[in-house]
């Protein structure tokens, strides 16, 4: 598969986190000479939050690691790639637990300490007896990198992603390095990607499950491909505390402040770059609203927008086809004025107050439309609602990969 | 534009209304060699009802034919094909108001008798001083037929719509013709499509209204093409009571009946040939929705499914991703039970209480896939609540019109 246009140039360089080692596998069940089973194994008192799909149809492995991740304690995550394990009833649930039994034999620990995400076809039932032997093998040698570790998690993905960022707490330095896979069935509340970050700070689980929901919901939750929200997406912040800071409580201390924008930074590098893997992408979209009546509506409005199929094709045709973004906004019917209706491509004013600019020249404008970033910028009234979103353009590279692929 | 391969073989024989005229011109303003104004008048004592986006971005005639059609009573629909008079401020309401009086002038009637619908590019001041001059050669002569007037109004379809239903109110005979357009920007409250039925009945405007209103619920509201809703959706229902017959008052007399099925007949027959003509399609998609909690949930999920990218390119490769549909109902998150989830693709079971069934067997399945009319059948629980939704496929056709048409 060719790598997507806007992925980034490399891999980025991630150290090693202490107290969090990495596995890797080929199982050969789905994909041919490359690795599809991920272990991570987290050092005894490690902390763990987890922020899972919404779907009503949540997988059987979302099921079992949204319940584990309410404790705040693992010892493992297992991951495998080709298969999601969702809508697969009794047999789902079956396989989820054996999965958690066989490595938590193998890790010498309780099964309830051992989390599981699975990504690919649904509707299959997943074939443990083909991925358990391969357990021990994992559990002997974990010294994958954390390169190999974002390529044996792939599906459709064209390339491995990454982020890493370091911040203080207390003078102590903490690393925060991330992974994640993903780039069709994207949408907000988790679509389908997996992602887990690793940090070395000594923090609460109470503190983790609070800093990772907000990082996710200005970041893995501020994306969309194409609307669709998988059943299977699990995001995972791992805490080794092998950093020794101070184990703060409350995660609004402004001692905090720094690791909370570290984790912000690497998860919206994250989300970028699924957005940037986006099917059949060739530009990403960045799509900024302001004055919306709330938080909620500015972040309804920017969606509406990024999921339009007629804006995503524009852009696709380099078509600075801003009636579309109109459209896109009055759809929602939430009773935006169009007379306050305000509209920036390319920081270029559009439209303001509900008509074009009457000097409204689309040469510069046109232009910004041939570039890989496109830069949205919509105004709706005189609110201090504000949001930001990414999306990708549709493309006919979308078609092909979505009309063959069987996910 | 080659024409879609669902396209009906031709375009049906549509008797006159008695009482209701029809003249179309070439202002050559967008298009050439082809007509894009069509008038209709309506003999005097005619009652009218439309039914009207429910965008906020709702463009200027639809502003200005809402408020005439609450009125019952109009003597003519002048429409234009090409500018979507949308987005376009005070020149907008300008424009209208130009259309309206300098069609008055020629009719010799009040402005407030004139509705206008429009059609085309969203944002560009529409030159009303191109298309006056027609009015005059427009009210001479007034003999083109349905054919010619469901021409007139098309923008990115392949083909005219047509379709006509007669039935009987209290032994008089009533004859109902109607046109439709659109074929992208197409999702319920009336995307981009303009839609006019006529009758001889005698009927009184708040009938009319009932009728048009139950009839557009489960045809032009239940139709899905690309998610997306335009600015100008319009559709008039007009009756010159010319078949005299008793002008009966409440819409729920068993003597409608008859007509209001025949209504259903027309509305449902133009909504699946908007459908059918959805831009890029090669399949079209009826979804019937069972045993959710309320009809508005079932109707939700029924668009969920047709809404959904990934659904819509798997049907478009011809592969029967039960997975995608499962994942469609899910991401609503309206509290469906995986548990309660039934498929059937093409009259064939594939899934059953959250599950494959046991002896799935695709081969029928992916025969089904293969034709052009698919059928999908979801069953989500016990309730009473079901739905009928239409789409069509997403293809590299919807790609190609859309990255390189202005609308």
């Amino acid at each position: 598969m060719t790598v997507s246009p806007l992925a980034p140039s490399s891999f980025p360089d991630l150290p090693k986190i202490a107290g969090i080692n990495l596995a890797t596998a080929a199982s050969g069940t789905r994909y041919r000479g490359r690795d599809d089973l991920l272990l991570i194994t987290l050092a005894p008192n490690s902390r763990v939050a987890g922020v899972f799909t919404k779907s009503d149809t949540a997988a059987a492995p979302v099921c079992w690691s949204r319940t584990i991740a309410k404790t705040g304690k693992a010892l493992a995550i297992i991951t495998n790639a080709g298969n999601a394990n969702a809508f697969t009833g009794s047999l789902g649930h079956k396989a989820v637990h054996d999965m958690a039994t066989g490595l938590a034999a193998t890790l010498k620990c309780n099964a309830n300490a051992i989390m599981i995400a699975s990504t690919g076809v649904i509707g299959e039932p997943l074939d443990t007896a083909a991925l358990t032997p391969y357990l021990g093998k994992l559990v002997e040698n974990q010294t994958a990198s954390w390169q190999s570790a974002a390529n044996a998690i792939l599906t459709t993905d064209t390339f491995a992603k990454g982020a890493y960022a370091t911040c203080f707490i207390e003078g102590k330095k903490i690393t925060l390095c991330g992974i994640a896979k993903g780039s069709g069935m994207i949408a907000p509340n988790m679509a389908t990607m997996l992602g887990y970050i690793a940090t070395d700070a000594a923090l609460p689980a109470s503190v983790l499950e609070y800093c990772l929901h907000e990082a996710s919901d200005e970041s893995f939750n501020a994306i969309t491909v194409d609307s669709d929200t998988s059943t299977n997406d699990s995001v995972f912040l791992m805490a080794s505390g092998s950093a020794a800071n101070r184990p703060l409580t409350d995660p609004l201390d402004p001692l905090l402040n720094g690791f909370r924008t570290a984790l912000g930074a690497v998860t919206r590098n994250l989300a970028t770059q699924i957005v940037r893997d986006g099917e059949g992408a060739t530009k990403i979209i960045t799509i900024d609203v302001t004055g919306a009546n709330s938080k909620k509506a500015a972040r309804q409005i920017g969606l509406a927008i990024a999921n339009s199929p007629l804006v995503k094709t524009a852009i696709a045709g380099e078509d600075a086809n801003w009636g579309r973004i109109v459209m896109a906004i009055g759809k929602l019917g939430i009773g935006i004025s169009t007379n306050d209706i305000g509209i920036d491509i390319g920081g270029h004013a559009v439209a303001r107050a509900g008509m074009r600019v009457p000097d409204y020249d689309e040469t510069p404008i046109a232009n910004h439309m041939t570039g890989q970033e496109i830069d949205l910028r919509v105004t709706v009234g005189a609110g201090f609602g504000t949001a930001r979103v990414w999306t990708c353009d549709l493309t006919h590279g979308y078609i092909s990969i979505n009309a063959n692929y069987r996910s």
